[in-house]
């Protein structure tokens, strides 16, 4: 007998008739044999209309008071499981994330999660029920109700099959899995039928909306392999799993674009030691992500450079405030920002084995006629700054250049693209950045 | 410096606008120089949304996840109620009723508090900050949520007042007071300035929706003064209190109508003892609540009697299930349902010491030719089971032979109806059932 977690969101939830159809999902696997967790989601709208209302109050509520609230969401999902369940003749009991054991750190709106203490949720799979947990949300070590952040329910899912072993974690969702690329963009993008989870990351990072990053991550450092499949279709969906001999074949295994970004410069920083340390402390203190820092080069005999980086266009009046700052109290001489910005990213482990990748990109991109503002690399992935404008063009002229709308054993890419000597060797060490 | 407990009902934070206008009052005796608990009722009508969205669920839903599901009503305002506190310039923290350690049993739906652990709230309240907390929530020992029933958030309010021994319990509503009958069928009902507590859980057993009885026995027992007022006014409203000398002065406080009963008839229960009991027994380990029983007497020849009893309609259902199994099992002949029933009532602490009060009654409904089915009194109250199409015109007969539309000075009943000699020592000994 396997213990399973089944992970639904708010469009799986939206309404009796999806929820039912959830609770069948669920009463299935327990039919099956196995001991059942369900994470859910608010139901549809609902946080968005949460964070409506307490707009009307403030534009800046208390971050505290907002987990309180956006929490509510998840619970009544919960409640009407439960009852589906119950109403279908089986045993359910629903969870809050307090009542889970779910311990997070104390910063609201993007808790990360310290521990699971899962005996009661154990004690219920001892009595034979199905329990349903809602996804989102925790409690700190005071008791207050914390947040996950976005995609949180996907965090909790993964972080209740480490802490259970369970035998599979399956998030169902409104598509059939993660593909190649957004299809609302890219008609031709692909289903992926295995990635891997550093690939998996990469694609979150860079906008691939299928899961959130920090679930990725849980499932990569517990090693939980991930089923994302539709709750329409009995597909099997795409595993997320620890990378294997032969995934390196595909050179490429997605493509992304972000267009929640914007680029922030600073304008005559001090070349003295320690001031880039200061300045992203001083992001970092308020909690803003930086995506890619640009810097160029501080020359013997000039006394100021510039430093360019990449935010979320959701931290931006937390930036505008630092730089003023920076500005009036630190030497900076001026800021400017452009919000007119995307990202467009390819991520493969095939990368650490082929060369060319990265100039096969550009090509792309200069054929489309995309002008190119900032380069960024890492071990598995490319990612150039374009206008926001170009997003799409960008998008399409990439995923076609690599072939992502072929199978792979369609692909000639791989075949055309030179081997890099030793890739084997390479592969053992990640986080090495090698020349694309 | 005092410390003031405000309750504020669901149509006081309906909306953002509503939710100011409370936080405003909060603020306000804040700045005054007290500590201030505010305690919440969910937002207009969430909580029938709530049970609406359950109901396309399930028509009997498991009661923990009803809990589950109307526990999410308060918490939602008291996030908001935080955030408009916060935006006002001013300290505020909401607490569920699980962080503000209000422990219940654990009859889902219409749980009973155990004791509050107020250390946290008084925590905050030394921290200076005011205290919003969820009313018509708890949780039972195993931490599972639970909801106190109808009128639960003024028995938080109340019982958090006793606890912390407040100098002041404000119940806030969309009404100026307590009124000698419901002025929607009464116009020419008067507020009422000073009532005692007796006086006020009849008034609310009977129908008097302003308050509910939990809160009251509460407010009772531990002598907390409860002030009902207006949320929009400034009105001093009523004061519910323990009774003082001089209030028997007046002869009926209060008059009101419930047509939310239905009556019940036991035709052929055997004779033999233990069988009422046995009856009653099965009624109340559902949770029933039974009103008037009405016995007719067991002559020494007879071997059955009839039982009747009126009971909320809202238990029909689970009456009419035990009534089968009476029927099967226990040897009661049949069962007769009668839901066209109402209750009229007349309560004051002056009937102790005045004569001829139930023969008043009577005969106004005589004059108003309404038909009485029954009656019942007990030492405060006299009441009569009518049709419940003569429920309005009942309410208005006994309104007006009372006087209860003018002023205490100006009411002659009082002078008109013979003092009981020894009234005053009768007094002090309630629950004493005396001849009316």
């Amino acid at each position: 007998m396997g213990l399973i977690v089944q992970k639904f969101g708010g469009s799986s939830v939206a309404d009796a008739e999806r929820i039912f159809l959830a609770a069948r999902r669920a009463i299935k696997a327990k039919l099956d044999g196995n001991k059942v967790v369900v994470v859910l989601s608010a139901m549809g709208d609902t946080t968005d209309d949460l964070i409506e209302l307490a707009r009307q109050i403030s534009k800046s509520p208390p971050r505290r008071e907002m987990d309180m609230l956006l929490a509510t969401g998840e619970q009544v999902s919960i409640a009407l499981m439960a009852m589906a369940i119950h109403e279908s003749g089986h045993e359910a009991v629903s969870l809050t994330g307090a009542q889970v054991g779910l311990i997070t750190d104390s910063v609201h709106t993007r808790a990360r999660i310290q521990r699971i203490q899962a005996d009661r949720l154990q004690k219920h799979l001892d009595d034979d029920k199905i329990v349903i947990v809602a996804g989102f949300q925790g409690v700190d070590e005071e008791f207050n109700i914390t947040t996950l952040g976005r995609g949180g329910s996907d965090t909790t899912a993964v972080a209740l099959a480490a802490v259970l072993h369970a035998d599979a974690c399956e998030i169902y969702t409104d598509v059939d899995g993660v593909y190649s690329t957004d299809p609302r963009i890219v008609p031709q993008a692909r289903k992926i039928e295995v990635i891997s989870y550093d690939e998996m990351l990469e694609l979150a990072s860079v906008g691939a909306k299928v899961m959130h990053g920090r679930s990725i991550e849980f499932a990569k450092k517990y090693n939980v392999v991930v089923q994302v499949r539709s709750s329409l279709t009995d597909g099997a969906g795409t595993y997320i799993m620890a990378e294997y001999p032969g995934m390196e074949d595909i050179v490429v295994r997605g493509a992304a674009v972000r267009t929640d970004l914007a680029r922030v410069l600073l304008v005559g920083v001090q070349n003295r030691p320690g001031v880039a340390a200061d300045i992203f402390a001083r992001l970092a203190s308020r909690h803003v992500v930086v995506d890619d820092i640009i810097q160029n080069v501080f020359y013997e005999h000039e006394k100021s450079a510039n430093i360019g980086f990449t935010i979320n266009e959701d931290d931006l009046d937390m930036v505008k405030e630092v730089c003023r700052e920076l500005v009036s109290r630190y030497g900076v001489r001026s800021f400017e920002i452009d919000e007119n910005v995307a990202k467009i990213s390819i991520v493969g482990v095939g990368m650490r084995s082929h060369t060319g990748v990265a100039m096969k990109m550009f090509r792309a991109l200069g054929d489309a006629r995309i002008n190119i503002e900032n380069i960024s690399t890492s071990e598995i992935v490319v990612a150039a700054i374009i206008d926001r404008d170009d997003a799409e063009k960008a998008l399409q002229a990439v995923h076609a250049a690599f072939e992502l709308d072929k199978k792979a054993e369609e692909q000639t890419i791989g075949k055309t693209m030179e081997a890099k000597p030793k890739a084997k060797a390479k592969r053992a060490a990640p986080r090495k950045k090698v020349a694309k």
